[in-house]
This record gives C-alpha cells, structure tokens and sequence, in this order.
C-alpha cells in the first residue's frame, strides 16, 4: 500500500527523535490523507504532509491574520532560521512557512539534520537554544517590542537549558551531579528535582544564564545581518512558505 | 435555522479569546433563547445576548442594588472603561452596564478588538493590566475608600501579571527563562511553578511592580479626566446600560 | 404552604450572605418547624427559628451551664454588641442569646445589615474583624483571663483578614496583587497561598496586623463604655435573650 | 435495662470531654459487662469499669511488671497527681492505679472535674500541661533518669500547648491571630498549619517555651512536695489502685 | 500439640517487643517445623529456630561468602556483641551467627532481656544506639575501611535517636516536646515531622550529634580490647555460630 | 531442557547483584532463544545473549550510526574500561561492545565480579563513581567536548554517591546518620529524604563533591594512559565488540 518510489532517507530525517507514538499517527495520518484523495498507494506527498500535520497541527485555512502580525510572525520565522543557518553546529532549514496551523502555530521553521543522531553535544545543545530565542530577538531588533509569540519557544528554550544543567551534566557548576529524573508521574508531573530547595535556587540561576546568554548570541547574530533579515522577512510575506533551498540561495545573494 | 443577516464578523470579535467550550455555550444559549421566544431562526440579538449571558451570566432582575453601591459600581465601571478609552495599545469599549447579573457582576464593561488578535505585546499585555486596575483605582479617587468590587479584578490582572513573568519572557528579571507550565491537574492546581522557592519570591516581586505601576499609571489617567468621569458615571447610573459609541462621544464631548 | 403575611424583607435581610445551600437548609427547616406544630402553613416564628436554627443550631435545653461560666459568656456576647454598635460601618445588632445551643455555640449576637448588601469597603472589613475580637477583649478587661471561647473568634477573624490581605488588595504591603484563589480540593482543603514561602511570610505579619490592630480598637471602644458594658452583661445574665431594640435603648440609657 | 440507682451525675462528670462515639462506646461497654455477669441490669459498676475500659483499656492480667519498673511507674503517677492537686486551676484526682492496661497504659492518674465545663481559661490550658509534664519531672527528680513512660505525655502536652498558640490565640506572640485548622483529612492529618514556614518555625519556638516552662513549675512544685511523694508512691506500690479520697487524705497527712 | 517441657518464658523474652502478627508468623513457623519434622508435637527447637526465622529469615545454605567478606562479618558482629556486652544497661546477648539467612543478613547478634520490659530509659536507648554502631566501628578499627554492611545498622539507630529527639522528649535542646506523631500513611510513609522546616534542621543536627557519640563510644569499648575482639573473631569464623554462654566465657578469658 | 556443560559459575558472577524478577526474565530469554534455534536445550550461549538482552536491550540491527558518533562512543567504552582496569578495587571488564541495543544504549562495558560480592566497601563504591564519570572524561579529554551520551552514567553515579552519603554511612558529614530511606511509593518515587531542607542542601554538596573528585580520577588516570585510550578506540571502532581478555592484552602491550 506504500509506494515504492518513496525516499524513506527523507522522511526518517524529518521525523528523527519522534517518538513511537508520533511515528504512528504520521503513518496513519498518511494514509488517510491517500484514501481521502481515492489513491491506494501512501505517497511521498502524503508522508511530508502528514509529518507537518503532526508537527504542526492542520493548515487553518480559515484563520484571517492581520497584515501587522503576518510581518512580526515572518520576522520571528525568518530570526529563527538566520540564526539557525549561521551557527557551525546546527541542523539545516528544510521549510519555513507562516501559514496558520489548527495547533495554534502561527508559522513555523523546520529544520531537518543532515543524518541521523544520536548524540547531543554540549555546544549542539546551546545552539539549539540559540536558535530557540532567536524568533523573539528578531521582533526586538525589528519592531523594538516583544510578543507572546515566542512562548512555546520559551517553554523549549527553558526545558533544554534545565536538561542542560540537570541531567546532562553540562554546567560547570554542577559537573556530572544529576538533579533531576525524568518522571511520568500521574499527577501529569514532567521532571521533578531531587535536590532541596536551596540547591533548586542554583539550578534555577544556571538554566537563566544559559538562556540569557544564548538570546545574546541570538541577537548578535541577527544585528550582524540585518540586510538578509529584512529581504528574507519580505520574500516570506510575500510567499508565505519557502523551502530551506529558497531559503539558502537567497541568504547568499543578500550577503 | 440561523438568520442569514446575522453580522457574524461583529459576533466574531466579540467572542474572540473564547474557548471552544465557550463558543458552544453560546451558540446553544442562542438557540435556546430563539426558542424561547417562538422564533425558528437564530437571530442577531440571541446570539449578542447570549454572548453577554455566557461572559457575564443573565441579568438577575430579582437583585434591588442600593443607590449608594449603584454609585460605587458606576464609578468603577467607568473608570474601567476611561482607562481603556486613553491607552494606545487597548481594544475599543463596546459596552457599559451596571445592572447586575446571575453571575454576580454588579456591572462590566465590554471591551471588543477591531481585528482578530493573535498576539499580544508586552504593552499591550501591560495596559490590559492597567485597565483591571481601574475600576479600583476609580472608586479610590472619588470615595477614598476601597470596596471587595474589585476582587475578579485583582485576580484576573495579577494572573496576566504573572504569566507575563513567568510565560511570556516579559520582565527585565527574567528574559527568555520558563518559570511556569499550565497543568490541568485533578487537585484542581492551576499554573504550578517549576523553580525554587527562591526564585518563586523573586518572581513575586516581579508581578508586584507590574501591578503597582498599573495601578499608578490607572491613577494617573483617571486624575487628568475627572471632569470626564464625573459626567459620565452620572450618566451611566441614569442610564444603566450604555454603548461604545455613547460612550466615545461623551468623552470626546467632556473633554 | 407558606403564610401571606410573612416579612419576607426580614428573612432576606437576616440571611443576606447566606449560600444557595444554606437557604434550603432553612427553609426546610421551617417547613419541619410547622408541621411539628401541626400547622399547614409555614408562618414567620417558623422561618425566624430556622434562620437561628440553620446559623446557631437547635436549643440545647439539657446544657446546664455553670454561673461562673454563663457570666463569663454574657460578658463575651455584650462585648461584641456593644463594639458592634459603636462602630460606623457596622450593621445593628438584632439580637444577643446566651442560651447554648447544640452546635456547640454558648451564646451568639447577630447583626443583620439595614440594606442587603453586594460590597465591603476596606472599613467595613476591619470593622466586622474589631466585633469579631470584641467577645475576648470584654473577657481580659472584665476577668483578667482568656478563654477557649474566643476559638471561633480568632478563626473568623484570620480567614477575614486574611481575605483582606491576599484577595480583596486591601494591605498597603501588597496592593491589587493577589496572592489567593479559593479552591475545593478534595482534601478538604481551604484557600492556598500561590506564592513563595518568603511572601507567604511577609502576608502572615499583615494578617497579624490587622488583627492586632483590630483587638486594641476593640479593647479601647470598652475600655470607653464599661458602664454600659457592666449594665448589659447584668441584664443578659438575667433574661438570657435580648433583641436588638431593647439592647440598644439599654446602651442609650446607660451612657 | 440501666439500674435505676445508676448515679448518671458522677458517670457524667467522669465522661465530660468524651465524643459521641466515646460515650457509644462505654454503653456497650457496660452493656456487655452485665451480660458477663449473667444480670440484666447495667450497674453502676459495669459504667464505671467501662469509662475506665474506653480510656484506658482492659486490664492486662497477664503482664507481669518487675518491681523496678513498677517503682518508676509509681513515682510517675504520683508525679502527675500531686501536680493536680497543688494546683488552683486543675480538676480534682478521682483514682491513681499502676495496674496495666492492654492499651500499654502502664497505669494512669484519672482527673474528673466538679461541674462540667464549656471553657478552658489560659490558666487552666497551662495548668494541664504542667500536670501532664509532671509524670516525668517526677522520675527525673527521684531517680534522675528519664524514660518512654512519657512518650503520650509528650504527645498531648504538645498538642495542647500548640493548640494554645494556633487555635486559642493564647500566646502573647501571636494574640488573636489564627494558625492552624483542624482536618480530618483521609491523609490521617490532624491538624495542618495555614501559614509560612518562617511563622511556623514561630509557632514551634512559642510552643516549646510553654512546655519548658510548664515542666519547671511541674518539677518546682514537686521538690517543695518531696516528702508526700515519696509516702505516696511507696503507698500506691503497695495497694497498686488508690481512690482520690485516699490520695487526698494522705496528701493532707504527710504534709 | 505443643510439647508440654517447652521453656514458655525463654520463649516470650526472646519475643519481648515482637508484634502481634510477628508472634503468629513464629507459631506458624514453629507448626510448620514440626510437620516438616513429622513431629506431631512442637518441640522447644522448632520454637526457637522459628523465632530466628522470623526475626532473620532462613538459613540460606546455597549462599556462598569469601573468606574476606567472611571475615569482615565476623569482625562486625562480635563488634555489636563486645559493646553490648561492656555496657551497664544492655541486654546479654543469646546468640552470634555468621551464617547467612534469606532475609540477606550474612550475620545477626541476638540479644534478649532478662525480663521483659516495658520502659526504656535515655541511658538505655543511648545503648542501643552505641551497640547498632559497634559492628561498623569493628570494621573501621580492624580494617581501616567500612562497608555497605552497617547500612540497616544505621537505618534501626537513626530512627531510634530520632525518637528520642522527637517523641521520648530525650534531648536538652527540646525537652519534653513533641515534634513527631507515628503515621501508617498509605503512602508507606514512616514518621512525619510536625514542625517548621527550621525546627527541622535542628532536629537533624540533635539526630547527628547522638549518633555521633554512640559511634565515638562503641570505638572507645573496642579500642580497650581489642584483644578480646581479634580472639572472639577468629573463634566465630571457625565456628559460624555461638551461644551467649561461650560469647561470655570467651569474654572473660581473654581479658 | 538444560544443557549440562553449562558454566553455571559465570552466568551466576555476571549476574551477580541482579534481581529475582530479572533473573526469571535472563532464563525466560534464554529458553526462547533456544526454541528460535529448534534446539530443545538451552546452552551456554543462549543464557549469555539472555543476559545482554536483559542488561542492554536486543541488538539493534537497523540503527546505523555516524562514523563521527561511532568515534565518540568507542571513546566513552574505552574510558570506562580502561578507568575499570586500572583501579585496584574493581570488577574486571568482561566485554565491551559498540554495536547498538534497542534499550537506547550505543555500546557499553560489562564488567564481571571475580567471586559474588555482598559487600561494597566506601572505596570500591567510590571506585564504580569514576569508572561510571570515565565515558564522559575520555569524550572531553579527546574531543574537548561532551556529550548527552553520559545521561545514563550521570543518574547511576548520581544515586551511587547519593547512597554512601544517606544510606551506607560513607561521608564524613553525616557520618553513621541514615538520611533516606528507599520506599516503592506507587507515585513513581524512588528514595525520599527524611529530613530537613537545610540538612538536604549539606546532602547535596557531599553528593556533589564525591562526583567532581571521581571525576578528577578518572580525568587523571586516562591521561596517565592516552596511548592506550586511543590505540584500544581504534580497535574497538574495527571490531565493534571485544573481550575482557583481548582488552587486557591490548592494554598490556600499549603500555
């Protein structure tokens, strides 16, 4: 039932890190996607489809943005991918668009790594904090204000700076000491601290300056180029969606 | 079975921010209303009353209020609504009532975007905050007493406060860094924090002078329109139930 | 069921402030009242006795209390009436009993508001927290002693200020911040602190403020009136319930 | 069923204090003890061991006791009576016993008041804890040495002296201000404090102070008695149960 | 069916303190035994092996120790048995074994009261504690290094030092009050603090400081013979198991 | 169904220290591996897969990792084995592998007691500390970088240190003071702290400071033997899987 032309390669980059149960729901979203369009074969289109639907939620056809969020969304979309694109240990932009989705995404940049991966490295993981504060440092740079927009990448930014420091081992201050075990406890607890409170404050103080210093890079990076921030945020409004080689060629050309 | 003129755009805006639940409530309280009356077609004003009785519960004929807390509640309102009127980053005053309702609202005034809203600035978020804070501070300037009137408020905007803090990235304190993840646990918890008591204080410290210089600048606004205030609260306790547009003319006219 | 001629203004009046369930409670109350009475209809004796059933409890007519102790509790009783009447923003007091009831209350005065009543002013709050603490304070200035008696006092008087404190904005310390949501945990739980241990700290010595404040007040207006206070106990010990009319020209009598 | 020379005044006044489920208790108590003794009447008796079962258990034949632990026993009895009797505020000894109960008591000193009471003055409150410490002042004065024989001691003195602090409002620290609410949470809660952990750490210290204090005037009354209780306990080691009559009597005797 | 020469009393001391259920798992033990036995009657040996069983598990023969470890356990035990036996309020101990039971003890000291009792004194808990202590100390003294072997060791004399602190009222620093209540929380929860986290601290430190000096105490006993210790080791080696008697000739011969 | 050349004597060392409920799983394994193979006896070899299985999951065949993350984790192993091998108190290293398991691990080293252990002395658990912070040491030490491949060695380095310090008596600190005690709590907990929040933060710096010094170790032991580190990489990435002989050799002839 699936075709046989389909560049599975593609499809497990995309999809790698997500978990079983998300690789399911992209399978199965596939292949209602090819019953609703009468074909008896999955194919690539429905897979790439369905890997956003599940990322990202549905194309919200219905919902009406305004032209002056449209541009702060673009701009935050564009910060992400710029900074994404010009730091050393960071994977590739495959699409950005800022087409509503149902999740309640107003846009979103996806980026694909090269191979698959199983390690994380200190700097990969900094970066990838970077790349998360990014889409904020843009609307600062650009509108000298600040939105609600990049909450959902704060909640990211935060949770891999507290990995960072808890359970990766990766602050100086803590060293190899864990202080945090990932719990699925009913109560819909994520991860709780193992440590008392006073230790909790230092934790607290090292995930701030990690993230702290990360907006800085962000922001720096963005202030370096802002030239292909401005023609990049343009293109997007203008096309709303634009592949990570659209994306690439046109960094190069406003250099 | 719903009327064809029904001015969908104006019951969109109103209901904008309203959750699914909610907007099912409405639409059924809409119906019922119909009903009620023997209409077989969902009219314009069941859906508006019905957008009213869903926020703020139906008119509660039975309740005989006394001229003295009709006083309070009118000033209270209008201060409400003058701080909204006077603030650049602040939805339009659509409505402005003081007769109570099943709820337990004394009165409320309705505040309606022009377009639909996706993202909300640090500004904005901010003089939200100012305008729940000045119905209390609208009663303190003219009765130099305070009243429990303002207890919803106090709740609602040191909420938004806090999520400012600790959701949105929007304190100098703070920057980028988590400090709270929703959870709808069966305790009935709400926004639990995920840091040290340490870091909790600071971040009530934090929401504290968000609120106190909403309160100041909602003071400060109200004292440069007192002879607009004056007039208009008269006119509300005569009057009960005013408009938006009502409401702008006088204030243009009181200047 | 329920006689023509009743004062039903009295009866919202007394129960003003009471919750749905309460309202029941009394009203079946009554009906019970009338049909042990072997009349069928419910007359105003019926609802008078079930609002002081529902609040107080039923006539505890095996209790035999010792002089000692009924001096003790009349002293108490005349000491919250008269702060209560003392006062400016405080309802009148209806009624002053020492006859113990099978709640376990030994006595009770009860105040009844003039006008039903939908605000309280910061005023009102600390006054009703001065009558609340008057009962103990007439003890101390009259026997030199504290009893146990005060208990339900000091429990009312806290959640009040505590109230002030965390939900109504009513400290300087804290302003329009809220620190309180009343919630109905399954644990029998009350209203919890959402803040930090170090701010609940500092909202502790407020509430013990207002209260500390509130006893001097209490002591000071008896300290002012130990005529009248001496005068009243003697009556109350003597005809163990007195209504409010007779209360208040007995205060005026003996000024 | 109940004799009718059943004298219910002294059964009362030994009861006084007791829950409902208690006083259900002791019924069926003497109900069943009747029944042993193949009568068909309850008698005085079968009350008396019954109020005696419910507090303190049945007798434990078979515990055999060995001499130098009966003496502590004794001397900590004793302790606990004369500190009763030396005191103004404190109700009057009915029976002293060092035969074990199969609740573990080792012997108890049971303390029936002369009327029944409603209120607990400061004094009173006090008083009991300095008769409650007293058991153990007692084996600390005559063989200096202390033991577990106090451990329930310890317990309800605490609870008492905290209950001062948090619920009687009778430390002068605190005044009128409320701490605690008592719960019957499934968790097996008792009693939860409703403040900071800096107010409790209060709270624990003012706590403390009471029972230090109480356990000198437990041991000051003592040594100024030394000669009646070494008459007494050597007395009671001998006749094991002793009436508060007898214990009255020889207190008077070996002054 | 239970053997009529059975020494009942050698019996009931070596269960002294045992629990109710713990007494019918030794019956139930013993009858067992018995049956395995083809005995119809339960004979004195069954009853004690049943004892050891529930008190250490079965023999567990298939267990097979190195001569190091072998040697470290005979240290650590005859270290338990030599301070018991050197201290003046301290059981004598029964019996040595270093054979290992299923319940993972590779080793017991059993100690039994001459009579049973039913106090214990603060001397005597000290004991105790400086007894769990003694077969650690042992092996630091003979080996210069400690193992994971004391770990119930410390589990049984922390929760004995801490009741002392909390609940026998054993300390100067909190004198008779109360800072713990024993709960069986269906939480497998233990004891619970009903203190601030202040008081808590200081708590931790009085634990500390009497584990300390028992631990400091068993070295002292140790450290004075030594010879006693290298002499009794050897002989437990060679012979796995050994009576009171022997322990104490043993004892007393190499003085 | 077993076959009788098995070594019982190895299964049961590499088993060593493994639970009741995972040893039924390690035969359950082996018998279906032999029913795989139509074979109807279990040999050797099916019970030594059955344990890897058990320990790291089935080899994941389709897993195909980087040759840069092959690099890294060939680094890690090798750290772990050679830090193992060259302590004094340590199991020897039986095999080390880099082929990936479907339990998430990219390699590992099995190291195997050469008699069963019941007793772990402070040095010994310190010694599996900086063998478990070794990966992570040769990662920095080679790479000057590091990596999430050290979560699983920061969780049981972590609990291995919390345990000497709160259960097995092993820090100067506390010394024999037990500060946790393990509970199988049905909310996913794993051992709580019994004790105060002050005495937790000491806790968590003794925790600490056992980590950095192990850490320190194992850093200077690998750059005591680089030669060998990356000759024995080397190796390891061509053979993917060595045994604890060829290891030993390779170490001694790189030397």
């Amino acid at each position: 039932m699936v075709d046989e032309n389909i560049d599975i390669e593609a499809i497990a980059k995309a999809t790698s890190g997500a978990s079983g149960a998300e690789l399911a729901n992209i399978v199965n979203e596939a292949a209602l996607r090819a019953v609703r369009y009468n074909r008896d074969k999955v194919i690539q289109e429905d897979l790439e489809e369905a890997v956003e639907t599940t990322i990202a939620g549905y194309k919200r056809k219905s919902t009406i943005i305004s032209p002056k969020e449209k541009k702060i969304v673009a701009y935050h979309e564009i910060g992400h991918a710029i900074v994404a694109a010009k730091q050393s240990h960071s994977a590739p932009v495959q699409k950005i668009t800022i087409i509503p989705r149902t999740s309640g995404a107003l846009g979103y940049t996806m980026q694909v790594e090269e191979e698959e991966r199983y390690l994380i490295s200190k700097e990969e993981a900094f970066n990838k904090i970077v790349t998360l504060t990014a889409g904020r440092a843009s609307e600062e740079i650009v509108f000298n204000s600040i939105t609600t927009g990049a909450s959902n990448d704060i909640e990211q930014a935060t949770k891999l700076a507290r990995a960072m420091v808890t359970r990766f081992g990766m602050s100086e201050r803590f060293g190899m000491m864990g202080l945090e075990t990932v719990t699925n406890v009913y109560l819909g607890g994520d991860a709780s601290l193992t440590c008392s409170d006073e230790t909790a404050a230092i934790v607290d103080s090292e995930v701030h300056k990690i993230i702290d210093e990360a907006y800085k890079k962000a922001k720096d990076i963005l202030m370096a180029h802002q030239k292909e921030l401005h023609k990049l945020a343009d293109y997007l409004i203008e096309h709303e969606t634009i592949t990570g080689e659209e994306f690439m060629e046109l960094l190069e050309e406003n250099k």
